[in-house]
């Protein structure tokens, strides 16, 4: 099956030469134009087993200026990946603008090895498919070009490397294995590659048998793919479906009630107390956990943050405060810094913002396009869906208070000297706006609230009251994982 | 002994809740100040075992706003840090510029449970005390301030809490190893404290027992140093012992012997065959590599490096090109970004230009005072140490052209098509402080290049014996360097 889809010439080794040299100087122009176009590239060299993967990447990294490309060969016992989401070490590693990276172990390949090697079903290798699918398209959306190599190699030709190392060191248990399970691993692999093509970043397929073939072939694909890429016009920026949601997730009370302040002393502490000891079950069940907390300004999140890691050990979690973009976040996908900032294993991430500001302060100051913030409400579900589906524990809170209050707020700490420095004319101008927040705000909670992954709205007037609820619904969630778990 | 050092009052119980609401507005203070100053500062907390480190830090975390505080507690099972040089992970996690960091398991604690376990040789100890002499001194010339608490309990405390103790699950067969080993584990502390204490940075130490006393007191300590530090009139810059060098390391013979084509490539493809089998046991023996190129604009740094990359695996190396710092590099110290690239056992990483930026172009530019560069002469050094003293195999190559050769060089780039890119304006501008650049390279040979870390300076007006010159010191230091290992 795969055989047919190969579609390139065997190279005269009388003519190599010639065709290296072309290739190369074709290569180095591209790899020049990328940088020049400011646009990332990533480059996947994935294969059947002794198909030559390596070897081919050698050769792109010896045709390419080697100082500008990086490669990502991920080799094993890389403990800190196994503590994190599947997908945290290809987003790390994504090239930036201007930049090209070639995977070996990519995304796709792991899946199936995976799969042939019975560490995950078919049923999971399909989900996988489906994030494959999403990881790609949303890297392409935002103006990457994806290019896919496999390397193919023949049941007899795959028999005759391995006769030809068989008495060698370099010959492994596994090829054995891999010879009896060729049928089955073509038919995997054939499937997986179809339902993971797409015009955009279709599979290529390449015939591993001849390796100076193989390797002038890939070099050929890789340069017309981005001449191609470079070359054609801008594409006219796709009309998404979308319609702003009727909801009304956002209440705002007239009337306040609050605890009396023993009461709520009280209660503090109780659930304190309760975090406090389940820590211990979510370090030996090695939990992650990622709380999100989006919200008004001086709605109070910074309080009920505080008051929700106070009785945590602090070597246990971090709280990222999101503010714009660095420089080198700015060159790379919006979500690659929250990627970068997901908890390992037992490990606890509060993030101050999120993610979300993609659909809030982005949509509406005009940070992000309409098509950008348009299609972040399925990236990020599909970013949720990820962490869930690895094991962590997702909490989000959006802390509201009305209109009414923030003014008093803001009165309040106009006049409170330490508070002074926390009121700015960014804050009254956001506030200009509420009517448009209230609506984004609508649209996300709409969107990207699941059944698995809900928004809890926190009534905020009372700020006494939206830490004790922020509390109540973390330890009740976390009281949940750590029952299923056991 | 350490006993005596103890220099705070004790709390009375009626007293805290006042005394905590003054020292956590003070503290909040000061973590404002800190951010609006820019500037960075550094908190050890260490201490005895099972004298409350991590009650302290936990209670700080309180006080301080957390969002803007982050605590570094390594735990176990970090392999990442092992196949590293043992300040890696420190230098990592150094707070920028207006960021707090909190350390728990500093770099000083850490050396003396490595000296009491009998991990490291009393030799090794004393080595380690210089570096981190030096490392916090860096740190504190760059405009961080470095507080340092130790936490003390008696003895007799020390027993009272291991029998508290003694039938739950927290007892650890260590804490008996830990009591019986007191008397010498506190000589060892004090007199490493003592030598790693220094007007600027001096150890401050806390009675561990009543847990509010001595939380109290690290806060002050933690306030009264910041505001002092932010208060007190900017120091009159140092003025360093230095005077320029009057060697002559660069040599610019008149005539150039080059090698013939075909005797290029022959030695070429031997050399380049030597060096990818000496990678078996490279990898075998965990052998880290680093190598740096400096040289002259235009003096064939890429080619050189090419050449040496072409018969290495791509997934065993990584070139770093250097250019100007990212915001974010900026924001630390300038050897941040270069520790941060310090490959991990058994790899290789290619820096294209290097750490003595600083005393070339940044000392020649002016982008780096005077203070900076001439101290950035002892700092590489010390840098380097540490890399060989891990076991990384450093290698530094001035490449190396005449005046006229460049300029015939820049030329013929300018009338090359697919070279035209690489020649600007700020080629010619470099070219115009010729005789500037050599007295700084001059100097930089002179001073960082010691009998361990020799700097090899490559006549390049033939590039093509630089090329085999380059590949021939790179081969023969590994041969060198796999004897010593094997």
């Amino acid at each position: 099956m795969l055989k047919q889809l190969i579609n390139h010439d065997q190279v005269n080794k009388s003519d190599y030469k010639d065709l290296e040299q072309k290739i190369r100087s074709r290569l180095l122009q591209a790899q020049l134009r990328v940088q020049q176009a400011k646009k990332p590239v990533i480059i996947v060299i994935a294969g059947d087993d002794r198909s030559g993967r390596h070897e081919a990447i050698n050769r792109l990294s010896k045709w390419l200026d080697p100082r500008f490309l990086s490669v990502n060969a991920y080799g094993p016992s890389q403990h800190e990946d196994e503590a994190k989401p599947f997908f945290w070490r290809f987003w790390r590693d994504l090239p930036g603008a201007g930049e090209i990276a070639v995977y070996l172990r990519d995304w796709t390949s792991v899946s199936i090895v995976q799969f042939l090697n019975g560490e995950i079903k078919k049923s999971k290798l399909s989900k996988r498919i489906d994030y494959i699918n999403n990881f790609e398209q949303s890297l392409i959306d935002d103006g990457a070009l994806v290019i896919k190599c496999w390397l193919h190699i023949s049941k007899a030709e795959l028999t005759n490397r391995l006769m030809e190392i068989r008495d060698t060191p370099f010959f492994d248990i596994k090829d054995e294995l891999a010879l009896r399970n060729y049928d089955f691993a073509v038919e995997t692999i054939s499937s997986t590659l179809a339902k993971t093509s797409n015009p955009n970043r279709a599979w290529q397929i390449y015939d591993g048998s001849d390796a100076k073939s193989r390797d002038i072939a890939i070099g050929n694909t890789i340069a017309d793919q981005i001449e191609t890429w470079l070359d054609s016009a801008p594409k006219p920026t796709p009309k998404l479906k979308w319609s702003p949601s009727n909801s009304t997730h956002l209440e705002f009370p007239e009337k306040v009630v609050s605890y009396k302040e023993d009461e709520y002393k009280a209660r503090l502490a109780e659930l304190q107390e309760i975090l406090r000891k389940q820590m211990f079950d979510v370090q030996r069940l090695s939990i992650p956990i990622v709380v999100a907390f989006e919200g008004w300004d001086a709605a109070g999140k910074g309080g009920a943050i505080r008051r929700l890691v106070a009785p945590l050990d602090a070597g246990f979690y971090r709280i990222r405060p999101i503010a714009k973009p660095s420089e080198e976040e700015y060159r790379h996908h919006y979500l690659w810094r929250f990627w970068k900032h997901v908890p390992r294993n037992g490990h606890l991430t509060i993030f101050d913002r999120s993610w979300y500001g993609r659909v809030l302060v982005e949509r509406i100051e005009g940070f992000a396009s309409e098509f950008e913030w348009k299609r972040a409400y399925s990236e990020i579900k599909d970013f949720e869906k990820q962490l869930k589906s690895h094991g962590v524990l997702v909490l989000k809170f959006w802390i509201n208070i009305s209109k009414e209050e923030q003014l008093r707020r803001f009165k309040e700490r106009e006049v409170t000297p330490h508070k002074q420095f926390k009121i700015t004319d960014e804050d009254y101008r956001n506030r200009s706006r509420w009517d448009e927040y209230v609506k984004a705000v609508e649209d996300m909670i709409e969107y990207t609230g699941t059944k698995k992954n809900p928004w809890h709205v926190i009534s905020s007037d009372s700020k006494l009251m939206s830490r004790i609820s922020v509390l109540e619904i973390t330890t009740s969630s976390i009281k949940k994982m750590i029952n299923r778990r056991s």
